[in-house]
């Protein structure tokens, strides 16, 4: 038979947490297509990217250069040749845009910790409807591939990238999904791009989402003197 | 001591050889821009380039559906997108041509041996100033693509084919060089294709071009149902 039991301790004093602020940590994000005005920052983040991949002996591109091959005069509409998708991240909604080529994707993420982010002066983005509060966080760049077999144009994913303090909350995935979905929409038959073999998590990644691994394609390319030299002889 | 040699036997009469007939095996070339006529043609190759690789499976190509993608109303010009070479072969010269985006590369083989094509009524040129005995053997299929890192646009090369019958003849590296010396013209940072990692011989032959091979880098392809699932959802 179990002794009386004590009595219970005078209950602890009810702490009050502050409500949470919606806003405080939600993080608004919007993918809209990229312009002239965010070559500055397209420059930047292919910049970084070279940085991560330890690749910056590769790295000549200039902003002059990338605006030239990437916005030239009378472009072509996007997707039918190098196409960019920015993506921005404010603290604050995005107000409603529009663009005759492509409807901005909006998504807000709740975050347990707001994020703090070092660069975010030099990140500060170029849109005209923008406010000071609309920072860029990544892009994606690709362009039209095709498929004999399918008879089918696709797309073909150059680069994807989001910038450090913004990376693990699902951005990227949302960069190659916005792509994804631009060519679910135009009927086309297949986005592709390609990963180091030794990026596990970059390939358990792509998986998850969908993509097939292609075990024993090679990638051949021809440049520098090598190429130059086709243009003079007729082999 | 030797004994004595028998009298040599007499001298065989001297064979006299016709005089080899230049044009006899001589092997007349030409890669052009395709036109849509050409289009029944490219459909053929294509089928039978998925024979060769045992992929009849993936092929879903039609004629309407290859005229539809590569050679749109209002196409844009040669280069900027999808644009196919074909390859032309005939035992007499081919007639000065012009086009204003590409001058038909010319050129000439000397063979042992004319060429017996059991497919010749099939592949008869569709070409506007085409004889009767030009016949199409082989194409090359490109567009380009974009090199972040250079901020440049280059090539990238899809398929590339040869009839059976005019193989080991140095056509499918005539194609390949046409692409590369259009790239070095434009100014174009790099062509690039794939390979099968097992054809050896196919590696080797690229690299004898100046080609680097990739080893690392895989390809990811996202298809089919899971690519038309990211048309409806945000990720």
């Amino acid at each position: 038979m179990a002794a009386a039991a004590p009595p219970p301790p005078p209950a602890p004093a009810p702490i009050t947490l502050p409500e949470p602020t919606p806003s405080g940590h939600t993080l608004f994000t919007r993918i809209r297509l990229a312009t002239a005005e965010d070559v500055p920052h397209i420059h930047k983040l292919i910049h970084q990217m070279a940085v991560f991949e330890r690749l910056t002996d590769l790295f000549q591109a200039t902003p002059a250069a990338l605006s030239a091959t990437l916005f030239p005069p009378n472009a072509p509409p996007p997707f039918t040749s190098f196409t960019v998708f920015l993506l921005e991240l404010c603290t604050s909604p995005f107000p409603p845009s529009q663009n005759p080529h492509f409807t901005p994707r909006l998504k807000s993420l709740h975050l347990d910790l707001p994020i703090h982010d070092p660069e975010k002066e030099a990140f500060r983005s170029n849109a005209s409807d923008a406010n000071d509060d609309v920072i860029v966080g990544g892009f994606v760049l690709f362009f039209p591939n095709y498929s004999t077999f399918l008879a089918k144009p696709g797309f073909y994913i150059e680069d994807i990238f989001v910038r450090e303090c913004y990376r693990r909350k699902g951005l990227g995935k949302m960069l190659l999904s916005a792509v994804a979905a631009q060519a679910a929409k135009m009927g086309y038959g297949r986005v592709e791009w390609v990963v180091l073999d030794w990026n596990v998590n970059a390939i358990k990644f792509y998986e998850q989402m969908g993509a097939q691994i292609l075990p024993e394609w090679r990638i051949c390319r021809l440049t520098g003197e090598a190429l130059r030299a086709h243009a003079h002889v007729n082999l």
